[in-house]
């Protein structure tokens, strides 16, 4: 069966993130109001093929941890539908 | 109140996924089987002050149209929690 996983990577809490700050700064500029902090990662959707959702998951995690995100600056959460 | 909004951006279906497949590539050459598709788009997380979660939706959605999203070639979804 085909699983659609998808793997959220954001940049760690403790560390800056100046993708965010500037975009805070444009919305800013924009004129909208009330934006206190933005953070921005990456999001990737996949469709795997694999016999259960818990495989699709491990496939999913492995391309993560070997390809996607980058532990010493990301952290991952990975959803399976 | 302070309310977490996530906005995800992603490319429109029909158009192609240099990003997405270049990471296909990638996992296959790591020999990871199965995965069928690879699509890689933003995911921002904002902190906004708003009344309610309504209103805290509402300026994210401008936020997504104004800056965070291009209607050409992308689409966005929005989740307050």
């Amino acid at each position: 069966m085909t699983y659609t996983v998808q793997v959220k990577v954001m940049p760690l809490k403790d560390l800056l993130d100046p993708q965010g700050k500037a975009v805070m700064g444009g919305l800013s500029n924009l004129g909208l109001q009330g934006v206190a902090d933005v953070r921005i990662g990456k999001n990737i959707s996949m469709q795997i093929d694999a016999a259960t959702a818990d495989d699709a998951k491990a496939i999913a995690e492995e391309a993560a941890k070997k390809l996607l995100a980058n532990p010493v600056m990301e952290q991952y959460e990975i959803s399976v539908n």
